[in-house]
């Protein structure tokens, strides 16, 4: 494990990711950010892995998801140590995004400010019951500009603006009517879930899943037709590869596929 | 009936269509795609219809909406075929959105893959209870890229993601919620909610239900005040049909408007 | 008092807007929307206010929020003027906008056309239970086009487009749901629970909540790591200010913060 602030493993297709740092409330600082960068990255290249992982996790060790930064070291930061700081947690967001596979947030307890982003800007997310959701910033003079960003691309204006001018914690049921989460479970059954969505990713053809994974964000900024057009390119071209042939072909024979690519 | 794989019926002012392959579960193959952007567009233009249709209902014969694309059809295609058969269903999607009159799904049953872009690029949609929506084209292989495209503009990110990369199908009510459709009745109402609906805006002005569903979608991808500013340009220029006259003094004088557009 | 339509209070750093003119339903007549626009102005300049205002609620006087602009203007204006009023309205929506502070709709009775475009640029909302929303301009064969915009993007495209096309009014627990408003109270509790949410904003500073407020609307039409770049440089900036270092000292030394700015 060269790991000073993560943990990984690997079972079978699926990735696991622990932010660990419980004693600091799994706060993101800019060397877990730098660490969390270098592994996804890693991973989304096939390197520093075992053999190939499908689908990853990230869940925090201890009693929280993350409280987002480190305030004590944001304090003590002068601007451009703090820019750099804001980069870092940049470069993190960017590595989920390019990574061909899917990263599923794994939330129990508390997930703030830029640990709220955190949960946002992962493609899936499933909660525990008693899980709850803030960009607290306001209260302490520093508006969670950065945690906005994914934020009001997962949940209406409205509620955004609430949780970013109020501070309030948005507990899970509601994250998961406005969207910010995808499920939500019993703490008892957090793990279970998580895993079990992660498999069933994981047991689909990989480069379908990182075909559609690149062209949904790509496409979602696009206005509709544009998009429309450079979806209906991306889907002629992944219909090309053997794994569509042969999951097509075997939905055709009532057979189960077996995946190439 | 000039056509093959649909069926068109008008009562009043509303025009039903039916895609009738129930033995194909309604397969949106590029013969029946091409009918229905020929229909859709002949409706839209005052073609092949008794007198002026002011609102289309979309439902499918059979025990479901419609499953997608014909898989048989895709496996036989060479990648222009293919691309020719995106492209023909993207014309359908536009047709949709460039014809005046709104356009409302009545699902039942499946509605998945193209079965389901095809409700998410309708104006409205109405469901039954038992409805279930899905794009599964991940769990053979093809990514539903397609289909992400209205699914996503319809549904928030993380729902529409999950869909997307689990296939796991989706329950009315939870379509509901999330805002893929608009209404969800027990099925033995579902045909009487969507007619109901459909009749409620086939009596407005006609000509004022095509100048907002145009400029709707014009400006929904706009900037915000680019938007407001445009909307005034046509807000304004709305206002001076006869319509708008007409309906405006008849609420002055409470009287019910006759609408001459 | 200096305004025919409205009415203005403050209560410590809380501004308290009522449309005054309950025999008219609250219309958002030229008038009205000229004083409104320039009393927002003023608060966001502070000028004619005592001292800073922190939060603004706008509220109706009578039995209904607003029943939108008033249609005897409109049937009587000419297009050029019909624009000009469009265009004042325009102005008030910017005003929400550009002013530095949350602007929260305090919704009770009707909001309808104009009136529920007013709740719908608000930044946050609060309605009663018994509180209804509807955009009804098609009913009049004047489509609610410019309401349209901001409804969009609150809520989701097929719900907004059901509201446009039919007509029909949304319940408060619907707009809760679609994210139309955040908080919906028995009608007892209407006030008290507007004036907390007023409350818990105004005590924060004001610097960083003006800063958050105009990031948020700037970033939310950009693509999503522009809009990650350009908020890391906000956030960095807002941190170096007085308050912020203020803020997170305080949170360090578990004390209470003493806002400067």
């Amino acid at each position: 494990m060269p790991y000073q602030y993560l943990l990984f493993e690997q079972k079978g297709k699926i990735g696991y990711i622990s932010l660990n740092r419980p004693e600091k409330r799994n706060a993101l600082s800019k060397g877990l950010l730098e660490e969390l960068t270098d592994l996804l990255t890693d991973i989304g290249n096939e390197k520093a892995v075992d053999k190939r992982v499908n689908a990853v996790i990230v869940k925090g060790i201890g009693k929280i998801f993350s409280a987002g930064h480190d305030l004590k070291e944001v304090y003590e930061s002068d601007p451009q140590e703090l820019l750099q700081l804001f980069q870092t947690c940049y470069k993190t967001m960017q590595a989920i995004r390019d990574m061909p596979q899917p990263v599923i947030a794994q939330v129990h307890g508390i997930a703030t400010a830029a640990g709220c982003q955190l949960v946002a800007a992962c493609d899936l997310a499933v909660a525990s019951e008693d899980a709850l959701f803030g960009t607290p910033g306001v209260k302490i003079g520093l508006f969670c500009s950065t945690p906005a960003v994914f934020l009001s691309r997962n949940i209406g204006r409205k509620k955004a603006m609430e949780m970013l001018l109020t501070g309030d914690l948005m507990p899970a049921r509601d994250a998961l009517i406005y969207g910010l989460v995808n499920k939500v479970v019993p703490p008892g059954e957090l793990e279970s879930a998580t895993e079990q969505m992660a498999a069933t990713i994981a047991g689909y053809s990989a480069s379908a899943v990182a075909v559609g994974k690149k062209a949904f964000y790509r496409q979602i900024n696009m206005e509709d037709f544009e998009a429309l057009n450079y979806a209906s390119e991306v889907i002629t071209l992944n219909s090309t590869t053997k794994d569509a042939r042969e999951g097509i072909g075997a939905f055709i024979e009532k057979r189960q596929p077996k995946w190439v690519d």
